[in-house]
């Protein structure tokens, strides 16, 4: 695959990880779209497998492989949505994974990627120990690395829902995605912008963590430094192969404050019913937030996964 | 229409209602069938309008009258679904809602049936008093009451979400309801036996409000005295309508523990990302305590409602 994904390895992607993912549903919300003065449509990735968008990117990349590789295993570093997605992308696969993550990990999370048969690589809770242990594992099992965003395959694989969500409404004026490292942005741009040019894309990130809103304005990555939210999947920095391509196809990004972030998680519970982490809050957030002037517009917004600990809702602590 | 509801008012109802009422999905969830078993199919009335199956059979109600009942108004008494289900409905066909309700019911409530443009008539938390305020607000007003569940045309309402259930998913060897007054089971039993007789019909109910369960076994209504369970939904008696149809066409009703129905409800948020109220978790729980064999059934299970304080979770209490 080229290094810089297009199109074609979306649709390409698409096609390959459709035995294995779920085409999750566009929902709709009457009570929002009366709070909000807009027509919103929601790409519920929430509901895809492992509970997140993270699992097209992984499964695409663990399907990418050829047998041999595949056979020595697929290995990253993530306590997150990758780390289950990938997992189980090989379980699916009937090959290892193995996840370095900090011995300090939270057990819902160790639980996760366990409970779809990956191995864990505990490390201590520094970048240097994470890197060393990857590098250690990868040297040991001749495992493929399948970094969380800042991969091609990945990338085109957190393309596909935006293109399912094009498929079924066409006719969008925006859509909004969070950012974090970017995979799930850059994905989305790159198809949006192809698939259908009039269609504005614009990522949403916290305020506490706004390194991609910095990066877009300075023209350079920032690096993410001491980022503080909520949105616990929107910690990370901008990686260089995500960062161009939201450069070039992004319209921009608007930070949302906490406050924002929580309220609206509480919305989309309360009105729609569904379960979605804070993380995919943040572009709901963005909206109500009226940052930008999207009155009477049709709206996309990818909900970009459901993990929560049901034990730490945002709006019980502190 | 006919004091005993059948088929035709079902479907009937179904025609009535379809331009105000949500087709809700039916999901299913891999991970719940492996740990139960078996297959199920989720009829998700917790994405209905007002958020539960009671908006069917209030809907159904309040279109089945004539313009000049209309015009006066409909009331009823209760604090839960059915208050804003007829809230909303009345809204919808734009005459006034009085709903009775006790001057301590929560906060939460109330905001529902107000929210929905609904009058809210306060009066002690004793039967009596609630009663006697009914009364005097239907002889003022002249306002249709609307029972929540002992009503023809209520039972009818509740059965469609059975029709499009057995629409959708022909083969079901089971449906499984809650049961607390019994107009979604009667409304349900009455539909499935009619339209696939081989389906059997089974209620669901907490051990803590088990009446309908000694009721059937009695061969009488057996009222429910001092119910404790956190199913807030399923605290009522049996009523003369509901009853009969329920010894006729369902085949039995189990019994759930509290700590299984708040188990169930939780896996169902973990592993669907959907929003369920204890209530709606009953059927589930039922499934999981296994007191009838059901391995390797097809099982549809009609999810009532999501209305649930988000502050106060079953889980974070006691």
């Amino acid at each position: 695959m080229d290094a810089v994904p297009d199109l074609d390895s979306v649709r390409e992607a698409a096609g390959r990880i459709r035995p294995y993912a779920h085409r999750t549903p566009v929902l709709t919300c009457a009570s929002l779209d009366h709070m909000l003065n807009a027509q919103l449509f929601f790409k519920c990735e929430n509901f895809q497998k492992a509970g997140a968008f993270k699992f097209r990117g992984a499964c695409n990349a663990v399907f990418s492989l050829s047998d041999t590789e595949a056979s020595r295993g697929v290995a990253t570093h993530s306590s997150g949505n990758h780390a289950a997605a990938l997992a189980l992308a090989a379980q699916m696969r009937n090959v290892e994974a193995f996840i370095v993550m900090p011995r300090n990990a939270p057990r819902v999370k160790r639980a996760a990627v366990a409970g779809y048969g990956g191995n864990i690589v505990y490390c201590k809770a520094t970048l240097e120990a994470r890197e060393e242990a990857l590098a250690q594992v990868v040297q040991e099992t001749g495992a493929t690395f399948v970094h969380p965003y800042n991969d091609p395959r990945v990338i085109a694989g957190q393309g596909t829902a935006a293109l399912e969500l094009l498929e079924e409404v066409p006719d969008l004026d925006v859509v909004v995605a969070p950012v974090g490292g970017g995979g799930l942005l850059s994905g989305t741009a790159l198809t949006v912008s192809d698939v259908s040019p009039e269609t504005r894309v614009i990522g949403a990130e916290p305020e506490g963590a706004d390194d991609a809103c910095r990066s877009l304005q300075e023209g350079r990555i920032v690096p993410s430094v001491n980022p503080r939210t909520v949105a616990d999947g929107l910690l990370t920095s901008l990686g260089d192969v995500t960062f161009p391509i939201i450069q070039a196809h992004a319209e921009q990004i608007v930070t949302v404050s906490e406050e924002q972030i929580i309220a609206a998680m509480r919305h989309v519970w309360e009105r729609m019913k569904i379960i979605i982490e804070p993380s995919a809050a943040v572009p709901v957030g963005a909206l109500f937030e009226r940052k930008i002037d999207l009155t009477g517009a049709r709206i996309g917004v990818i909900l970009s996964g459901g993990n929560v600990d049901l034990d730490k809702l945002p709006w019980m602590l502190g």
